[in-house]
């Protein structure tokens, strides 16, 4: 079993440093520690419920031979699966409790678990709290600081396991959808569940599209001539996942969008439940561009396309591209715009106690 | 046992009716059913992870007799808690995984359960999702359909409120800032804390700027000759809040953005911490609009502005506009871009049990 329970085999000799992240909001936990003495990042998402399924079944009527499909409970349901339950309190027509609901690895797990390993500095930051601030980035600064750093990540090889998706069918299990032929590469594309999803409540689906054109590092690089291609991929989309997933859901319950910064630079994009409420940043204005008003963008913005637009975004402290020239550039722009800079504040908590 | 356990007993008796909602960021599911003929509704929210505790332990050394505390994780944890653990994939450092962790009513539940009962058609409807569309809203559907509400809307004195707040001091007490003048009504606006604000936690901060100005309905009517009251209005707000607040926020930590629909019309800008971790829809791509966003769109848009752009957005069921012409419109367009329609699917549930 070692072979294909690699993750049971490297859990076990996890040793804990400390907790990177812990959302009480989202039930997510991320932990560093070690495996082997190299850095492993251990994040754990508890699973949602799992309440109804679609079931389909054959069809009773001979002149209609379609099958049918029905919602039904299952029997891992917070009401057909609780074990054990107890009252803390009540109050008039409420009442509050707590719960113990029969969990099965296959049908219920209790929750995901992603394995970083070895982590690098860089997985280490991506996973720990930390602070945010609103960038508005001119294409002058794009090509003075973004640029040069996407070129740098390209080249360090980061994409490698891109390339083990699209060629070296890893992951091959998992694809949800691949329309690709050698002779058309350009329309060619790969759907796969994201790692974000725990691939069984609907409410949450989570796929990504990852295309084989390797000209599109960001939304930044699509132009004019792009337009036709995006639109046939949002429509392929759009027709080719409710199939997939036995019509649980509808084309126009997509929410589908790139991520600016992206996590990678491969023009990739997600195809989310429309119903999937937080995702915490990522699906906020600020992030996540929706793939119709990029489509739209392309209409106005002159030939070079997006790469003469000043795209505003939120970024994190730990992204390598803060450090590397958006702190300055953004106290510059502040000062430009006459926005008074705060006092100093001291932390004062060592002296207060 | 039966009084200090009724809600043991009133759940057995729980029959399901239909599902409220279902809410897979933080792992809340709501259920509609019946106890004894009367409504009931079940809320279950999964618990976060156990993680560590601390440990009280006496002190070996006779010299310094004080108990020490360690930090050290507990049977339940995430690690030390795991029953199985199964791979579902690797990819380089990458690994993903369910697993089944060890649970206990007392120790490490699986779910805190909230029931009301009897519950009233108000409480029903409070905790009912509704079903969510993505409208492609081009300027023609704009004219045919949304315009004729909008000024419906307006002239029904809905804005009643609105109105109360900026000239007859409804809520004053409320008012962060006031930007007033009436020689100069069109750059005057009050910010005032949104009712979503607890008012307490910084993490949170949630404040609505309204202008003055009420020849904006919404971000349909704003051209290019909006755009430097638009970029002194950013810098207004972001100059004016942190100073409201002890600094303890700075400039660049504002979201600052408008919806598309908005929820009233009159032009109205969303102000909140960067940080906000949990408002749903309410920040996401397809509803907000960062105003930078905003401002650099009007530098592309011809003359006529926002009023030639094709908006997309999501829209509930539960909208007016939903019945009122844009279910009718966005079937048309499915079916112009191609997308095939879904076979019917039967709400079989009480056919299986």
């Amino acid at each position: 079993m070692a072979d294909t329970n690699e993750l049971a085999t490297l859990i076990k000799k996890f040793r804990f440093t400390r907790v990177l992240d812990s959302n009480p909001q989202t039930k997510v936990l991320s932990l560093l520690g070690t495996i082997d003495s190299q850095d492993a990042i251990v994040t754990a998402e508890k699973t949602h419920f799992i309440f109804d399924e679609t079931v389909r079944r054959p069809s009773q009527d001979v002149t209609n031979p379609l099958p049918i499909f029905y919602h039904c409970e299952n029997e891992y349901s917070c009401i057909n699966g609780l074990e054990e339950l107890k009252e803390l309190t009540s109050n008039d027509i409420y009442y509050w409790g707590l719960s113990v609901i029969k969990q099965d690895l296959k049908y219920n797990p209790t929750a995901k678990l992603n394995l970083i390993w070895p982590a690098t500095a860089v997985h280490i930051k991506n996973n720990e709290q930390q602070n945010f601030h609103l960038i508005r980035e001119t294409p002058e600064i794009y090509k003075k600081v973004v640029e040069p750093y996407i070129n740098e990540m390209v080249n360090a090889g980061n994409l490698k396991w891109v390339n083990n998706i699209l060629y070296e069918d890893a992951e091959s299990e998992r694809v949800v959808y691949k329309d690709y032929s050698a002779d058309n590469k350009k329309e060619s594309f790969i759907l796969l569940p994201d790692m974000k999803w725990d691939g069984l409540s609907i409410d949450s689906l989570y796929l990504v599209a990852i295309v084989y054109r390797d000209d599109i590092k960001s939304v930044r690089d699509l132009k004019p001539t792009d337009k036709e291609w995006l639109t046939n991929l949002n429509n392929k989309i759009k027709s080719v996942v409710p199939g997939c997933y036995n019509y649980a859901i509808n084309p126009d319950e997509l929410r589908i969008f790139v991520h600016y910064q992206p996590s990678y630079y491969h023009f990739h994009i997600h195809v989310v439940n429309i119903k999937h409420p937080g995702l915490g940043n990522g699906i906020a204005a600020g992030k996540a561009i929706l793939l119709d008003d990029i489509i739209e963008s392309l209409n106005y913005l002159g030939p070079e396309g997006f790469m003469k637009k000043t795209m505003t975004y939120v970024l994190g402290e730990n992204h390598d591209l803060w450090k590397r020239g958006l702190e300055e550039e953004l106290s510059k722009q502040l000062k430009n715009d006459g926005i008074p800079e705060p006092p100093k504040i001291v932390d004062g908590f060592a002296l207060n106690h």
